[in-house]
């Protein structure tokens, strides 16, 4: 209430736009969802400018179809828990919406909504989000009480072996992984929701964070590729004048001064990590 | 103007309607088109109207896509003419709509706008329409001055023999069939279409008018393919209380008492006819 999201600077460089913001960490953080929504959004109406009516009509027939063939195919799943995480990389803000309408009529209450924890939990969920220094690492080092909270997101890396780490780990601890949730989100489509489902089943309450290519799956409609999602991030670059890092599990997801990086994985003991493609 | 439509007297015997109308030929013709629009469209809606709001959605999303990917593919073909023929077995008026609306702009001056010669041309195109008692048959009786009018339909049978049949027609009557006009319109979609174009370029001015398959292509979109079309017509069946036959150039399209039929073949010497399956 009263909140005001911090000035925002844009630099545009030729085709390189910059976009920062500075602030203190509760507000600042808030921008990073308007941030890249409106960026991708701009991108997709720029790259709609030109087209016929129904070239139009049809990019966005040919967009509905693939979604709701998505939705079926999870639809004759058993137990499925999806979430839409696909707020900040949306199409735009309509088709978000369309999407999300889909999910509710073709996926009833296996479609938990889309992500706000924040409001509806008191803004503890108890989810341990471990990626940001090494997933390994992070839960080797954690303290017994961590092994108590709800669950974990597997955010990036191999998400099988991500949720094999957690699942050993909590055995490790004394606890039940039958009790506890894993969620996977990052870079989710069909394909890999229905096996990791398949794969978990009745050893951990696997749930899925379905983000970008849920809300913006045109990869292979316009010319070029033009409106193919690609992975725009919004991430701190330093804090009180020094440069922030972000190790993640994947290191082409890797951010930081390249020395940096090194001193973070040294000290954070992240082990072997195998680079993974990012598509979004 | 002041025309009102004959009455109509409906029949319905379990699953079976049976829709009749009796006048005078030039009033009760006129019936043809509201007739098998209006079946049509309600067979439509009876299968729609149990279907979910994004089912619906997508249903017409994937109907668009497969007919604009048909525009594509004619769009790229050279000196194409296509007219729509599509009014009486349409899916719906309003997909119609769209579908000549999508025509538009995705052919340009390639379409040539609805049948409507009748207003534009003073109720005589001057087109042969050959193939009721036998096309074979019929042009080979003709008259002379036939042979100077403007062009022919190809409305059963197959269609490239048709097309060398009038123009055999033609040369042997002394015409240059280069400036005949052969108007297909059976069951056409567009790889037969693209064929039959190839295949006449520069021996004859082929048209195309596209009716069912441009304006009802719902093949395999819903359970059962509940929504294909089907081969509805609207004939007359008799006349001063005598009954009609219609023979037509496909054997699987003739129309009238077996005998009738029989005893027409043999008067207008109609020879052998190649049964084609009826799709549309």
């Amino acid at each position: 209430e009263g909140l005001r999201l911090p000035p925002y600077q844009l630099e545009c460089n030729g085709e390189q736009s910059e976009l920062t913001f500075e602030g203190s960490w509760p507000e600042v953080m808030l921008w990073e969802i308007p941030a890249l929504a409106v960026l991708m959004e701009l991108r997709s109406r720029a790259v709609l400018d030109g087209m016929g009516r129904f070239e139009l009509q049809v990019l966005y027939a040919r967009a509905m179809t693939r979604v709701w063939e998505k939705i079926e195919r999870l639809r004759d799943a058993e137990n499925l828990s999806i979430a839409d995480f696909g707020t900040r990389r949306r199409h735009s803000f309509l088709w978000h919406d369309w999407c999300v309408q889909a999910m509710i009529e073709g996926l009833g209450n296996k479609f938990t909504g889309t992500s706000d924890w924040h409001e509806e939990h008191d803004g503890n969920l108890r989810i341990i989000l471990p990626d940001t220094y090494g997933t390994k690492g992070f839960l080797d080092n954690a303290p017994d009480w961590l092994a108590g909270w709800t669950g974990i997101r597997i955010d990036s890396g191999g998400p099988a072996e991500g949720a094999e780490i957690a699942i050993d780990w909590w055995k490790s601890r004394g606890e039940d992984p039958r009790s506890k949730r894993v969620i996977f989100s990052d870079g989710l489509d069909v394909e890999q929701i229905l096996d990791l489902s398949a794969r978990f089943e009745g050893r951990v309450q696997a749930s899925f964070g379905w983000g970008t290519l849920l809300t913006n799956d045109f990869r292979g409609l316009v010319p070029d590729d033009a409106l193919a999602p690609f992975s725009l991030v919004c991430k701190a670059v330093s804090a009180n004048g020094r440069p922030t890092v972000k190790l993640s599990d994947n290191p082409q997801k890797a951010m930081g001064p390249a020395a940096e990086i090194a001193r973070y994985k040294r000290v954070f003991g992240v082990g072997r990590q195998d680079p993974i493609e990012v598509i979004v």
